[in-house]
């Protein structure tokens, strides 16, 4: 962690065991405390009295879930915009979710990154490249263009813009108003397995990359459906698309609810269960996800509809795109409104209930499900009803 | 964390920030303090503070190098083995390695751990399964069986005995003496990722698996070179075969030399360096890594050689398996023989020395670098001589 | 082959030996040709005789290159429509392209099948299913949909309707006029290497099929850029992708070209050669070829270009989709325009040319690339201009 | 084909069609005939009349399931080692087995090519390289090392021995005796799709590479049990282990039986069936097939015992190593013993018994299995008892 901050990290520390009575340990004798009073001299640790906490029976998360609510994070982004500075070293205005049982550290969950970034009218961020992966998602708002190896892409409302580990990256503001947006990255995953890079680029990109296309030429390459370019090389770990817009997603999830709507039998299971539509952004190259690390999607659920409970081993992280409902993690339940943000927690039970009326509730999820299924460790369980 | 330890765990708290001038830092001003604390409130971070130390220009671990002795090790283990029991509930008689910089928790690297395990004539280690792969390695001694799922597997100097998550398994000692041996698994990164189960089985393994065969049924039907057994089912994300034993390591390794020796053409290369031969453990149904989180080789150094100063992104443990010489982890070095562990963490340079004479130096190895290949993030560097 | 007609097979003979001198070959002595006798009559023959042609230094395709004028087959075709019946038994009112050197098979090329099917107003084509991998291709014309496992599937101009193996389908044409498209199959390579299977479905489909959707559920489902939808099983061998409709091809294409003009530093390399576009239909699920024998892909050269000559392995069937121009397959030239087929025998180069002027030649192309692909058996070689 | 040689290869003829009345065929009427020739002058075919043979509903073979005694194919090979040369050109003193069904061609199946290949002592067979995929296995004899890359493998009794694509390779034969032995390529494979290269390497091998070692070099570096050699590069398409020696597989066929008489619980379902132990040759880097278009397995049946009878697409060759017995395909039945091969045609059913008394049945078996698994149409039917 940064001298420049106080968040508190774990002091490295000597072993300091104990013995204490109890099922499966042993008697605490003298000489079980001699032997610790050993064991801590020589930096070991008996398995017996962790094992409880180490190998639970199933994932017992440190995380909490929490929820931050999207007035309050635009509030405290645009006061930022005011006061701190956006340049090489800082990089980037970015506020990130710690969440409250990670130590104060700036984790949504042990192995995502979720911040909220703020670009003034006129702004720059420097460009860098980093081996984590990271992608933004517009909740609103318009204006910015990220800048990817020269191919400047449009940030608007209800795009999805994945940025694979290890390519150069600027933003710019060409807009007369600010624009916020959300990050998501693997940054916890990376800084706990000690596997990251970072690189800076050109402190400002050329006039020439400034220009506000409506579409990239990653769009112009790949992004039609089905059809992949023949001038471009075989099958990219990371996608080459670089924006998923809002009107295909829209239009995806739409689809689907209206498919259910009809009851054909070709349709039928067009949802995921009875009211809940939804899609995942894929790499076209490779019909997998869009990054390594990072499972990207967005659901819908119809104007009172509820999910099933449903419990999965890793992490995630939800933004409320629109449309209103509650949710309840585990224990805790929340009402939510556009852009709200919360975690979901290894294996706690998720359910997400739509408000009643007519409009749906729209939900962008990101999660580190890729993780686990590359390493076949991924399990899901949906709950009886 | 088990509350029979005092091992000392971070303590969830609130977001602390300090307002403190920088390059690349906001003004510390009254305005600024004020943010911050309302970030504080919102469990909030910004990246601005924290970019150094999370985002490095290539992975700073915050774990250190370091040596345990042999023999240390086992006088330890021997004096556990008179005072502790074996059983259910504590589960076995297994002693980590904690890393002096990982805040005294049993890890020996961010995402692995390692044992020495002792067993005494006539125990067993009740059996269960757990989703943490493992595996087993004998520097020294012999009569401890390995039940997996029923099939009795041999324990003795210089096997390898994979244990792929998710597999019933207990231990039993058939001899007359205690007998030690390491422990490998990937407890740390199952419980830093929240990904882990865990279930008892039975607490005494019936008699008819007590046998003390010299091959295991996993032998008989996967250990022939090249030849896969059409009666079982297709490619396991583990390996099926459950022991590698001495016999072929050895061979090969000394076929690899030999081969460098004798400098035919189509032996040029047959050694990673001069004089450094290495094998990898696989699994014989894909030929990939035995387990999907952990990385198994041996490495034999002909005497007087010394191996290429080489960093990798992950972060592994060795164990000097016979022979005698010198290592270098970054800034540190160690003189070692048969026995001796020590953990390389990552992006530090390593190099191995074997000692002149007459006899070759031989090192177990297990690292955690399938995860990063799994996930395209592998990096490997040799440093120029 | 079916009795009801005479196309020439190769009658089963036996082994016939002739003993003639030249290079490589043993000296035409009676003793050689007493061996050569008893070789026939235990059915053996030597590789000494036979290597010249069967191990020649590169494919020397059996199959000619050639081409069928459109207006020809579509005159044949409307006859056919008005005195051959469509219904169970015959399947189908297709008429094959019969390579001219391959015995006058129903074969294009040694493994694939090309052929010209025609479906009268209200026409039904019996439901089915086989294991060969099929698709159609609209050159001009609609009013036809084929349903697909229930899923009606609209067909019009510039459409590629891929037809996975062994999934049931039947067409009907629901329009005032007849309807003609081409067929691709790799029913020679089925039958060659002897692994078909065929099924008869209902031979009417219900009221309940006969719908004619603008969008089948099929597009609805997997028709958006990038986008998975979560309620469907995990990627399929072959694409669940029924409809790749000409607006997307067709703007694919155009942004190719477009970048290319613009010369903006990300869009170089947008084209295969300078004026030559090209897009491959994919699995969106898998990103790979669309059906696992058969790629499938449209071409545009713009006016006055003219692209690199190329030979590859395995063999193509071509039709022009839009434009003027001029072809070049080995030793045969042609001019071409709107529905013209021809095609390119294995390793034979080929060269397009796009007539001057304003508009572009089109092109669609299959081939068997897949099936090398898989076998690691493919090559590419574009020749120096 | 070869001009040297009489085999009678379908002579490319113009399409003839005839109007014959039958169900699903139009009405013979002068319309139709008057069509039909049309069609012919164009080069057409309809599918009408051709589906029943093109698509029928199971594979039915063009080959027939056939026997080759191996007394007579020996004395054969003998006699050509009198009288036929072996050298460039000519290349190999192979004679193939030429299936009664297809044409006089040398094709054991639709796809693969079985021959016996004969080396007088002191003879070299020159070097050359083709894409084709070839292996050899040797039911009886020694004293012939191949030499592959500059690398001698020697071949004896029981090893197969497998030689991927494009691999430079010669053999001699060190002994004072003659050597037979069997070699299986995929030829027709690759004559039919078109796929072919072929070199010529040098006309004589150096005197350095003419050595007769016991174990070759990729034996030493990739004959070890689960171990892989780090100093080589990363899985190949094919295998790099140039030898499997009998030794290996005999004892993992014992291994398989004596697991099933022991009965224990690990042990059941050791062998395909009661009595029938079976053993598939895999590319160790990777545990899939030594060759992507060829599999190769080894199979023993208990004295007594007979398999289930069984159906798969796709051909194969058997070779009787030892033992005795009678083996059924389709309608025909045969005595066999040592040496003796068959075919088995695509989709005809199977059965091998032992005969009765002490000794197994054992037998070597190759197939086209893995181009049917690559593309997706891989079947097998078991039928019931």
């Amino acid at each position: 962690m940064n001298a420049t901050t106080a968040v508190v990290d774990a002091v490295p520390s000597p072993v300091r065991l104990k013995a204490v009575a109890g099922p499966g340990q042993p008697e605490p004798t003298p000489a079980l405390e001699q032997l610790y009073r050993a064991f801590e001299s020589e930096m070991l640790v008996p398995l017996w009295t962790e094992i409880g906490g180490l190998m639970p029976s199933h994932p017992r998360s440190q995380a909490a879930a929490h929820l931050w609510r999207w007035s309050r994070l635009k509030d405290l982004a645009a006061e930022a915009g005011r006061i701190v500075p956006v340049g090489r070293g800082g990089e980037r205005r970015a506020i990130a979710l710690a969440n409250p049982a990670l130590g104060g550290r700036p984790y949504a969950t042990p192995t995502l990154w979720a911040a909220i970034q703020y670009l003034m009218p006129g702004e720059d961020a420097p460009e860098h490249r980093h081996s984590q992966h990271a992608f933004r998602f517009v909740v609103e708002g318009e204006g910015v263009w990220t800048v990817v190896n020269g191919d400047a892409v449009r940030m608007s409302r209800g795009d999805f813009l994945p940025q694979a580990g290890w390519n150069m990256h600027a933003h710019h503001n060409a807009a007369t108003e600010p624009m916020a947006w959300i990050d998501g990255l693997d940054i916890p995953f990376a800084y706990y397995t000690e596997s990251q890079f970072f690189e800076h680029g050109r402190n400002a990109i050329d006039q020439a990359e400034r220009g506000t296309p409506e579409r990239s030429v990653s769009e112009r390459l790949w992004g039609h459906p089905g059809l992949r370019p023949l001038s471009q090389p075989d099958a990219p770990q990371a996608t080459p698309l670089l924006a998923y817009r809002w009107a295909d997603t829209d239009r995806a999830l739409g689809d689907q609810l209206a498919l259910e709507e009809e009851g054909h039998a070709a349709g039928q299971g067009a949802t995921l269960s009875p009211g809940h539509a939804a899609v995942r952004y894929t790499n076209p190259a490779t019909g997998r996800d869009v990054l390594p690390t990072i499972r990207a999607e967005m659901h819908r659920v119809r104007a009172g509809a509820r999910t099933r409970s449903t419990r999965e081993v890793g992490s995630s992280v939800w933004q409320v795109f629109d449309g209103e409902g509650s949710v309840q993690v585990g224990e805790r339940q929340w009402a939510v409104s556009r852009g709200d943000l919360f975690v979901v927690p290894s294996w706690q039970p998720l359910r997400l209930q739509a408000a009643a009326g007519t409009q749906s509730l729209d939900l962008f999820r990101f999660c580190d499900a890729p993780i686990f299924e590359a390493l076949h460790q991924h399990r899901v369980q949906v709950d009886p009803d």
